[in-house]
């Protein structure tokens, strides 16, 4: 009998969406400890939390989000707000003793992250950060597959985040759908946005990055601020790529851009080893790509596997064979394990501990592409 | 502000679950004039309903389908159940003036099709034929494609519908996953099955189909029956494949199988045009080829369309660029669909009628098949 | 030490170029028993004999095909003339005691393809017709796995051979580069130009065709004759598909077309066996695509199969792993394999007589298209 | 009337099979000035030069290329030996006013390349270095593409050349076959052999590389060497990535290895411009993928453009549309644009002046390597 787990909600954007709908469908599909209950949501007036709490089923809305905290009868609080606000949250949120779940970046800074790590370890509170992909099925096969060997000894890692959706210098910074671009709101461009993501991923699938060397790009240096209406200096990086060495012995080659025309979000990511290689493309997410050398040498060629079958992660609870799902059924994932870790007292991975990792390797990005320096990540 | 609409389902199987979801999502992603409410769900006693009402969030649940249909508060009848019970199961719907909802195919045969049209047109109630493929959007969008004249007269339309599911002469007939190769309760094989989503598109792409000619075939004559546990003749087609002439002069090719190893439900289609073609594959359904041939010479060619901008076939109500939907969203634009047209007193495609244009051919088809001549459709 | 081998070569137009090409590329790549030597080409004077003779090195030129046969030193007729011409020259060559290479199809029907086939065995002459798509290397190696008995069981065999050249209403017909819409010259239109490579190579991997059902269009009823300038009925199928049971219980679909936008030569081919599956596509010839059922279920997936390695067909002939031949290779490596069988006293394949067979399924194709009934191809 | 031009070839390896086979194709195909005629070739006693004569119909062979050089009667130097050779051969071939064909990378060092391009400028004579992959013909059609300005200002330029051959440790360096895995013939490891493809198509497609920072590996510390059968150190690079900056404003993602498990010389390159992308792949030479943002919107993809067409570069000189070429056709183009320079008294693209700059860029990159410094590369 699965108990219910009261959510309160921080956001209303983009990602108060996917994580509501993961809540909404959770007990559809999976045989959870937990029924999340949709107790509360916040956001700004402006974006109209009202409107928000009708469509998605909460049974209230609220636009001061220390009052979500203060109540009682709230035991997870799920923060989905511009990342320099997810400090101060999370820390009031651990304070408080609830569970938290938090969009990726953990924080603007590593300097930000290690004091919500102190705090969620101190008040010894589950938290999990939402770096979501890791949960795309035929990533959790890649990790599979990497942990039962079958790669062997691994020599290269190599992985993209295109994007092309700030080509036109007419798009603002600042404000609801485009804070993404003001460096204030979101600490840094696409190292955190996108970047991240990458290297949560191959942190994952490969283990721990020792030293970066990073070029950072800024093309549109000035933009108008959706809030002041007036052309401001651009503090973001538009694009960043950075060479990388890994604990292993591997080699990383990682990219990412918001201005590659004809992309809108192509992860990719490939790892190649001594016996087998794989690679994956978010935007055909439900296959994996796999090479064994240990096939006969007539027939050995890149299996495109369609990760659709009962016995590849988490697509006995969707529908059948050959049928596939997409990119929101990742958050349903997430929530999945992280309320059966929870339920079973265990950690879920990433935890902000582990996302503090990801954070530090952002800085070094950073700071190695205003150097021109290696530098190590910690 | 949506009117509530009262659901009876009846089947608790794997489509079940997808219109059981689609019911669930639709006020989350559409603004419907109607809020779906999940009254009843009425299931065999074995196929525990009642487990399924609670996984879904049914009100009630039912072994009696007339239960169903005699209560006042049912405004809806969703119909999920095998083959061999829709008839009986949407005339006393349509008597007592239900909406209806009713899986494909509509029927056994034709003759019983045309039945269940008179008594849906007799009633004058909202119906409806659940052949989803139509409303993947990159379906949706090669129908739009089409009717904006970017094809200019058709040549040729083939498709396939490739399955492995039944090549271990192990797979029984009957029963609860098997009931597809049992005739009695599937009506056919392939042809009912699959082959119908493929006519059902054709017509809506392009038009009538005139005159077919089929050949059939049952690869394992005897299975075991799941009921009995005796070993019975098959009287299903396990592959049929037919040509055929539509009514703008346009050949077709079809084919389907449940024994091409390899593909679990490889729907495709292609449509070749005097001035473009397009293709599509459901095993990549968040894409769609297309073909210009005014096009620039040298930068001509097969252009790989990734369905998820905004101005796409229902992908506003989703998420953002780049980020794919998969298969079970058909069922939620089918419902939105059917319901805003029932919201505005019209019809939707493909009703009952039009549904019984694709029986047709399905009866056409299978005659053709025994007699070895070509058949007319009508 | 290669032995000279003294070639007559009639026919300079596409054909005569590819054949030229193989001989005078045939020793550097292959140690052959023998040295082709281009005594001499014929060629209508209109066609420039001369020129052609300059441009791949023939000794001699001439216009009277009689000569060439006539000649005591010429060993090898090879035949690249318009397809009403074959039997005739076939015939004295074969009466001549020559060697003869045939471009495909065979001849104008099955009825003078016999005829050819009693010379050719009459005389005890080698004999060989260019089917040269077996000889794609990704294509020889489906043929190795084949009857290694990978795929086991074979259940379904499909085939398209899709151009789009013909579209136009202005092609003209007859003529230099046109004659191939001329039912006079070429005997028939798809069916012998497109559908009987598809045929050969299906009889070489699936084995003999024992029915048919097909259906025929002239999609443009009449074009200007290119010599007579006159608007004249076109006699040729400009689109033929077939439905047709194989004699191992095998089922096949095959079509093919002049007006299917976007393809110019997209010759394709699946096989489906029980425990494995096979797929080409000659627009990428140098791939094969190929998926086994006995793969781990976690890794199982469509192989693509880059056919460039050493150990496989023909590979180690050319260059290195990874790197691709094209189209104009199949026809050295058909000459290469003609002289070695030759040298060894045996038969070469396809020869004449199994030409034939490809034939009459073609005559038995054309009669099933005007009748409409099922056709046996014996 | 094509003019004599007497090559005297030096090396009998790999490169010296796909020169010699662009001499013997290049009058069937092209309408050059001149006809190649194989004079002499000259190889190591050890690698048998009489037999290669024999297999590419060279009329005399030779042990010492110092003699090939002083023949009055040879008018044409093609170097295809290890590149420890390059310089003095080349530095005698200008003294003696040959024209010159090398293959790359033009030399160990860009100090020695500088006395090259001395040499030949002091000598007046035509040069060109064999970066063969300019001439696949969907590359000149991408630089055609870009030169038309469908591109606009560009973003982004990324470059893989993936191979495989050395993952295992018994490949041996030094030697015949494996001399490239031997520093002190070959100079470096993947930068000079891989990426310096690489970086030649994108100064030609992109412009000039401002500043490096490399990061290089060798995986594998000591290969028993061919000649001595003792393990000795390597000294190559076996994988190297680099960051650099374009004269446009543009940011470059380079990587080379030869240990991508599963990828035998997968050479790719993209290209990011504001109104339009391209990219292509060694593996498939015969395809250009091509993003126009300019396409209405709901039509918009990556279309994958079949690079066969008369209009397109070179194709018009081979079959017919729909039928691709192979990697040796890059080699014939090569010859045949080199040779139609020479004949206007023009200079071909790359000459040794050109590929100068690419060695420059290598050099900076194996020093930014050991440095961990970004590097100007002038």
């Amino acid at each position: 009998m699965a108990k219910p787990l009261n959510i309160g909600l921080i956001g209303v954007g983009f990602m108060g969406r996917t994580h509501s709908n993961a809540c909404n469908r959770l007990n559809n599909f999976f045989d959870s400890p937990y029924q999340p209950v949709l107790k509360v949501v916040c956001g700004l007036e402006a974006d109209n939390p009202a409107a928000f709490a009708k469509q998605w089923g909460y049974e209230e809305h609220e636009t001061d989000w220390r009052k979500v905290i203060e109540r009682d009868d709230i035991d997870m609080v799920d923060i989905c707000v511009p990342n320099n606000m997810h400090a101060e949250i999370a820390i009031a949120a651990a304070k408080a003793g609830k569970a938290i779940l938090c969009e990726k970046p953990l924080a603007l800074d590593s300097a930000q992250a290690e004091e919500m790590v102190a705090a969620v370890e101190q008040a010894g509170v589950p938290n999990l950060v939402s770096y979501n992909y890791r949960r795309v099925p035929a990533v959790t096969l890649a990790k599979q597959l990497i942990d039962e060997g079958r790669l062997g000894k691994v020599f290269h890692y190599r992985s993209l985040f295109l994007q092309d959706w700030t080509i036109s210098a007419q798009v603002p910074q600042g404000g609801k759908n485009t804070w993404r671009l003001d460096v204030k709101t979101a600490g840094s461009g696409v190292t955190g946005d996108l970047l991240a993501h990458c290297i949560d991923t191959a942190l994952w699938l490969n283990g721990s990055i020792t030293d970066v060397s990073a070029m950072t790009e800024t093309f549109i240096k000035q933009r108008k601020h959706a809030e002041t209406g007036e052309m401001t200096d651009v503090g973001i990086d538009d694009a960043c790529a950075f060479l990388c060495r890994f604990g292993n012995g591997s080699l990383g080659v990682f990219e990412s851009t918001r201005y590659a025309r004809g992309h809108k979000a192509l992860y990719t990511l490939e790892v190649n080893g001594e016996h087998a290689s794989l690679r994956w493309d978010l935007h055909d997410l439900h296959r994996l790509e796999y090479f064994d050398h240990r096939d006969d040498s007539t027939v050995r060629g890149w299996r495109s596997v369609h990760v659709t079958d009962h016995d590849m992660p988490y697509m006995k609870h969707w529908w059948v064979p050959g049928l596939q799902i997409g990119y929101e059924h990742t958050f349903v994932h997430q929530l999945a394990d992280f309320l059966e870790a929870m339920d079973r007292g265990e950690t879920c991975s990433p935890s902000f501990r582990e996302a503090l990792e990801t954070q530090k390797i952002c800085d070094a990005i950073l700071s190695s592409g205003k150097s021109g320096q290696w530098q190590g990540t910690s």
